[in-house]
């Protein structure tokens, strides 16, 4: 007899299997007795934003890419939390009034609406300085220099804050196609590039190699989030849906349509798998050559 | 005959001596050949925030025991900026409306003023992200792992972000002066500090022998602003003046009055000079014992 239940996809699997050690890990990264002289009124918040049911996906291509490239997750795990903690500290921060003006946030109040706008601004604050302390904090010297400097670089001015600037400075002008692609690249799809470089260098590995993968899956994600964002309710979403058009957002559905949306996501497919084909992965190929299609049919 | 030239006392003069070298190198890692990527809308208020008139305390302080510990400046240089960035992105955040609402800094607009709030938000994020990345770019990989670890602590939450948590909390409450020194140790004393450790880090001391020091010449700066805050006027000062006071900010003068303060500042002046002898410095004897003095006597 067939089964009717809904198979879960290679990635699926994968994210599921490494949630809860990510969840734990980053439960324990804030726990009391880690931080004793922080105080409850910051770190509440904190938890609040990184605790809260996020998918996990960038410490999850952290740990997959570190394993695909022969090394172990556990020397992953201090990268891997760092990436969620900077991507934590982000949407409190985007989500602020006087940046996306957002209420809605996983499903729950964004920190400034459950706190207060000042609390949010600490709280993002100190969820940045905790990444960075969190990847200067392994034994391997040499791993964690190089680490800080790849996820600050993904993070930074060049990266996410950059694409974050040029996101708002495009707000109801029409950019073209490479200009939102530019963009994105740089607000979203950095950081979700340095979580697998970060893998790769905690296995001894030449990130670099994944560069081409890693652009494909990161413009997908935006792509997705775009098609996302033009077709759900709220409810869905568990953010403000159809935020980004009526906010004149600079987004790949505005500039070429649903369809057309659709077909670039196709072609990033087959661009992250033929990506793949080079790299051939010690491990993972399966979950690697689903995450495209993991993330082209994601509901939220 | 005698000089009617007012003599500058001996930090004072090493104060001179580094600030263009700090200034140079800052003004370096933000030009745009440096960051070519970064959106020309971020990067104006980041130097605007940077650049302007500070008095690189704090990167004096880490070039100063870098030296003092028998190192060299340029070893501890790439530590000195990033405490600056450090200083200067909380500058940004405590200035916002939701914050402080600060409308001066260092005599002009501040940088939610002159810009936009959201620009202020990015430009802080930028600017802490930039102070991890440039400690993490340099070459000893040792060295950079360490002072990272060191930096976050000072500047995150259980430092200078968690102070600025407990400050906000506190106004208004009549803390008494445990707790006032608590909070402002940690806002302002923790990255104080750190500048030290990270300049005796350089020069591959132990930045536990400055400790006592250290952590005088914090309390010492935060009730000499204290104190200044409450006896300038706002032309003086290059910001709003008495605006502690009037914002019921808990501050050494609130507690004990000017005269208490003055009072407690010369007990921090004579445990610095008692630390100061259990250190024996290499170099610099002259610049560290007068530091102390310099700030009892800065009026800015």
């Amino acid at each position: 007899m067939a089964s009717v239940v809904k198979t879960k996809s290679d990635f699926g699997r994968w994210l599921a299997s490494v949630r809860p050690i990510v969840d734990d890990a980053l439960e324990a990264a804030l726990a009391p007795t880690q931080l004793p002289k922080v105080p409850q009124g910051l770190l509440e918040p904190m938890a609040y934003a990184l605790l809260g049911n996020g998918k996990r996906v960038r410490p999850a291509l952290c740990l997959l890419v570190a394993e695909a490239c022969g090394g172990q997750a556990k020397t992953a795990l201090p990268a891997a939390l760092a990436c969620e903690m900077i991507h934590a500290y982000s949407l409190i921060h985007d989500d602020l009034p006087c940046m996306d003006d957002d209420e809605l946030r996983r499903g729950r109040p964004t920190v400034h609406v459950k706190f207060s706008e000042a609390t949010a601004v600490l709280a993002g604050d100190a969820l940045q300085t905790l990444a960075f302390q969190t990847v200067a904090a392994q034994s391997d010297s040499r791993l964690a220099a190089v680490q800080v400097r790849y996820l600050a670089h993904a993070a930074g001015p060049a990266g996410m804050v950059g694409g974050q600037m040029l996101d708002m400075d495009c707000e109801g002008q029409n950019p073209d196609l490479d200009l939102v692609l530019q963009l994105h690249g740089a607000k979203t799809g950095a950081l979700l590039s340095a979580s697998m470089y970060l893998g790769a260098l905690a296995a001894g590995a030449e990130p670099s190699a994944w560069q081409t993968y890693a652009a494909s899956v990161g413009r997908l994600f935006q792509i997705t989030d775009d098609i996302i964002d033009a077709t759900s309710t709220t409810a869905e979403l568990g953010k403000t849906a159809g935020k980004d058009s009526s906010a004149g957002k600079a987004t790949v559905v505005a500039v070429l349509g649903l369809e057309g949306a659709r077909e670039l996501a196709a072609v990033e497919v087959a661009a992250a798998l033929g990506a793949l084909e080079e790299i051939q992965p010690a491990l993972h190929y399966d979950e690697l050559a689903d995450l495209p299609r993991f993330l082209g049919t994601r509901s939220t």
